[in-house]
C-alpha cells in the first residue's frame, strides 16, 4: 500500500507501453486492426517470457511434485518451490514457504476460505460483512454457507461515487466473524480503505479476508501492511497463466482452519476411516497442482518485479487520468461513469454507459474498430441491481495500454453514439 | 471397456514406442545418460502438439471465455468450448456439452462430487461404499463427509493379488447411497470390475462414481458402457497439461446436484443474500477456468485419439506382459510383486519391493542409472498398511516406453539387488 504520486500524463513514466508491448505476442499478429485490449479486468495477456517459463518446464523439467525421489522430480519440486518463494516475496508474506497456497484461481482460494471457516469457526447466527461491491466469487460462496449454516450476511453500503461509507463502522463490525471485501472493485475502480476496516474489524476480533485479484495487478501489495489475515488473489489477471490462483494467509489464521479438498499430499496419514492433516501450506493443497501454472507465475511477478509495481501503479493511475479527462471532455453529461470521479481513488477500469444504448451493442460496435472492450454485468449482479442497469461496459487497463488506446476508445465510443443516435 | 487381445509382444503394435518418443521433447534433452521415464502414473509427459496448442491459444487468441462480446473473446470461448465437446466424445458421452465440466485436477473432482452430494443428498447413518486400494483423491473427501455427516464408510475386500472380491458383493452394497471405486488401482495395476459392481450397486438404487484417473491414459473408455453415473480423471495423466481435470456426469445426477464452488459464471442471478444456479455445465465451473489448459487436454486427446486407443491399450497390455516375465525372470522369489499375477488384469504399473530394501533407496539407486520410478505410498496409505509395507518401489509406463525401457529398468534393479546385498 505504498504512497502513489500524481500522474500528470504518460509520458513521465519509467516504461513505455509501446515497447512493452512487444514483449507480449498477442499484439503482434496480423490482424485487420491493430488489438486495442481494454480488457485485461477480466483476464491479462501475457508476456513471451511466461510462456517460455511454463513451455521450459515441460520439455525439460516436468515430472509431479512431491512424490518423486529422483533427480527430475526434484528439479520440478525445486523450481515449484522456488515459485512459491517468489510469489510469496512479491506481496512481503513473512513466511512465504508456509503461507502460499496454490488454488485454481481466485474463485477457488475464496472459497476455500468460506469453506474451511465453515467447519468449526463459523456457526448459525454468526455475522460475516461483506460490501456490496464484492465480485460474485467473493458474495456467492458466503451466502451458499448461509444457506448451510446460518451465518448472517450484513453488508458495508457505499456512496453515488461507489466509495464505501464508514459512517457506521463500529455499529456493523460489531460482533462480526468475518469481514471479507475487494481491495479494489472490479466494476467501479474504487480502491477501498481496506487496511482501515480491517483494523476496525480487528478490534471487534473478526478474520479479515481481502480479495485483491483486481488490486494486486496494479498496485504494489504488503500483505503485513494490509492488515488482512487472508489474501486471494489469480495469476491469469497479472500476466500469469489460467489455471492458477493464490490464497495467502497469516501462520496463525491458517493453522486453525481445517482442510478445505482432501486427496494426496493433504495429508499425513490416512486410515480407513480417519485422517491427519499435512503441514502448512500442502494441508490445503491436494492432488497434483497447477505445477507448470505455478512457474509461469513465478515468471510473471519476475516480469513485474523488473518493471517495478511502484512503477506499474503509477501507470495505472496516470492512464486512469488521461482515460478519464477525455472520456468526459469528448461526451460530458451523454455518458454515466460510474465510480469514483477522481483518478486517484481508483485502479484498472472505468465503467460506463450512454443512455438508450444497450452495452452490449457498444462492445460490438467498438469491436468492429479493433477495441475490445467487456460488457455485462463484470460478475456483480447485486452492484448491477443498484446501479439500477442490467449491465455496463467496461474499459480495463493494464501495462501494455498507452494514450493512443485511450485515444482508440474514445474514437470508436463518438463512433457508437453516433451510430445509435 | 472394448475387449483386449492376448499381445504377445511389443513388435507386433500399431506404433512405435520409439518413434512415439521424438514427439515428447523431455526425451531429446541432452543428460548424462538417456531419461528412462517410468513414472507416468504419477504425470505423463507431453508431446509437442499439447504444448503447440496452448503457446498458440496464448499468443494469438487469449481472452477471458463467456464473458466478452467482442471477436477475440468470441474464438477463446469457441476454442474452449470446442475442448469439451472433443473430451466428452472421446468418453462417449451421450451429451458432452452439457455432462462435461472442467476442474483442476481428479481430486478436485472427486471433492465436487462428495461435497455435492453432501447437501441434500447424503444424510447421517447413509452408507458409502469404497474399495481399500483407492487413491487418497477417492477416500479422504468420503472420511470428511464422514466426520461432518455422519454417513458410514463401507469397503469392497480385495484377495492377495489385489483383485476385489464379489462374493459378498450384495451384502456390502445393500443399502448403499454411493459405490465409489477406482477403474484401474494406481498401486496394484488392478482392473477393477467396474461395470460389474455398477450393476448391482444400481439395483440398489446407489449413485456409482468411477475413479478413471489411471484407466482413461490406458484404454478406450465408453462412460455408457462402463455405467457409472459420475466418472473422474485428470489430464496431466494423459499427456495433456497440469491444473485441468475432467467429471463426466449424466445429465440426471449432474442435473439432482447442488453447486460445488460458488463464484462467478456458475451462476444465473445472484442478490444480496441468495443466487440462482447456472445451467450445466457452467453450475460446477466458478470463476475462470483453466482455459489454455483445457485446450491443450483437447490437443492430447487429439494425440490419444490419432494413434487409437484400443492400440495404446494393447501397448499397455504387451508392456505389463513382458515387464512382468522379465522382472519374474530375473528376480524370481528375491522380489515381492503387488498386485494381479496375470498381465491380462492389469494395466499401467507395477509396484514392487525387495526384502530389507527401502523403496526409496531402490529408487535413487535406479535414478543413478537414469531409471525414474516412484517410491513411496503412493497416496494410497490404508492399502500400504494392508500390504504391511509403508511404501513400494513403482514403475509406471506409458505409450512412449518399450521393451529397452523393460531392459534398463530390470538391469538397474539388478545392480540395486547387488548394491544392498
Amino acid at each position: 500500500m505504498g504512497t502513489l504520486p500524481e500522474m500528470p500524463n504518460l509520458n513521465e513514466l519509467s516504461f513505455d507501453p509501446k515497447v512493452i508491448k512487444k514483449d507480449f505476442p498477442i499484439f503482434s499478429q496480423n490482424r485487420d486492426k491493430p488489438l486495442v485490449f481494454l480488457d485485461s479486468g477480466a483476464s491479462s495477456q501475457r508476456p513471451t517470457s511466461v510462456l517460455d517459463a511454463m513451455d521450459d518446464y515441460y520439455r525439460t523439467t516436468h515430472a509431479n511434485v512431491h512424490r518423486g525421489v529422483y533427480a527430475l522430480a526434484e528439479e520440478a519440486t525445486n523450481r515449484y518451490e522456488a515459485a512459491r518463494l517468489k510469489i510469496g516475496n512479491f506481496i512481503g508474506a513473512p513466511n512465504p514457504s508456509k503461507e502460499i497456497v496454490f488454488s485454481k484461481n481466485s474463485t477457488e482460494s475464496l472459497n476455500l476460505i468460506a469453506n474451511s471457516l465453515g467447519h468449526g469457526y463459523l456457526h448459525a447466527g454468526d455475522k460475516v460483512v461483506l460490501t456490496k461491491m464484492e465480485h460474485h466469487a467473493n458474495h456467492v460462496p458466503w451466502i451458499m454457507l448461509a444457506s448451510y449454516l446460518g451465518i448472517k450476511l450484513e453488508f458495508i453500503d457505499h456512496d453515488e461515487q461507489g466509495r464505501l461509507i464508514l459512517d457506521n463502522l463500529d455499529q456493523t463490525l460489531d460482533g462480526a466473524k468475518v469481514v471479507s471485501l475487494t481491495l479494489a472493485s472490479n466494476v467501479l475502480g474504487t480502491i477501498t480503505p481496506f487496511s482501515q476496516i480491517a483494523q476496525v474489524a480487528h478490534s471487534y476480533g473478526a478474520i479479515v479476508v481481502g480479495d485483491a485479484s483486481q488490486y494486486v495487478p496494479h498496485m504494489p501489495l504488503n500483505v503485513k501492511e494490509l492488515g488482512a489475515d487472508l489474501v486471494a488473489f489469480t495469476g491469469h489477471k497479472m500476466l500469469g497463466p489460467t489455471g492458477v490462483g493464490v490464497l495467502w494467509g497469516n501462520l496463525k489464521t491458517l493453522e486453525s482452519m481445517p482442510p478445505f479438498l482432501g486427496g494426496g499430499d493433504m495429508i499425513a496419514d490416512v486410515r480407513l476411516e480417519s485422517y491427519t492433516p499435512n503441514e502448512l501450506p500442502y494441508k490445503f493443497e491436494a492432488g497434483t497442482p497447477p505445477i507448470a501454472e505455478v512457474i509461469g507465475l513465478g515468471a510473471a511477478v519476475d516480469y513485474l518485479n523488473n518493471l517495478g509495481m511502484q512503477n506499474i501503479a503509477n501507470h495505472d493511475r496516470a492512464i486512469m487520468k488521461i482515460a478519464l479527462e477525455k472520456i468526459n471532455d469528448r461526451f460530458g453529461d451523454t455518458i454515466k461513469i460510474y465510480g469514483p470521479k477522481d483518478y486517484k481513488e481508483r485502479s484498472g477500469c472505468i465503467s460506463f454507459s450512454f443512455e438508450n444504448v444497450h452495452p452490449h451493442d457498444i462492445s460490438q460496435i467498438l469491436d468492429l474498430h479493433g477495441v475490445c472492450v467487456r460488457a455485462g454485468h463484470h460478475c456483480a449482479k447485486p452492484l448491477m441491481r443498484e446501479l439500477g442497469v442490467a449491465a455496463t461496459a467496461r474499459a480495463s487497463f493494464h501495462i501494455y495500454n498507452d494514450e493512443d488506446d485511450v485515444d482508440a476508445l474514445v474514437e470508436a465510443l463518438a463512433e457508437a453514439q453516433r451510430y445509435f443516435s
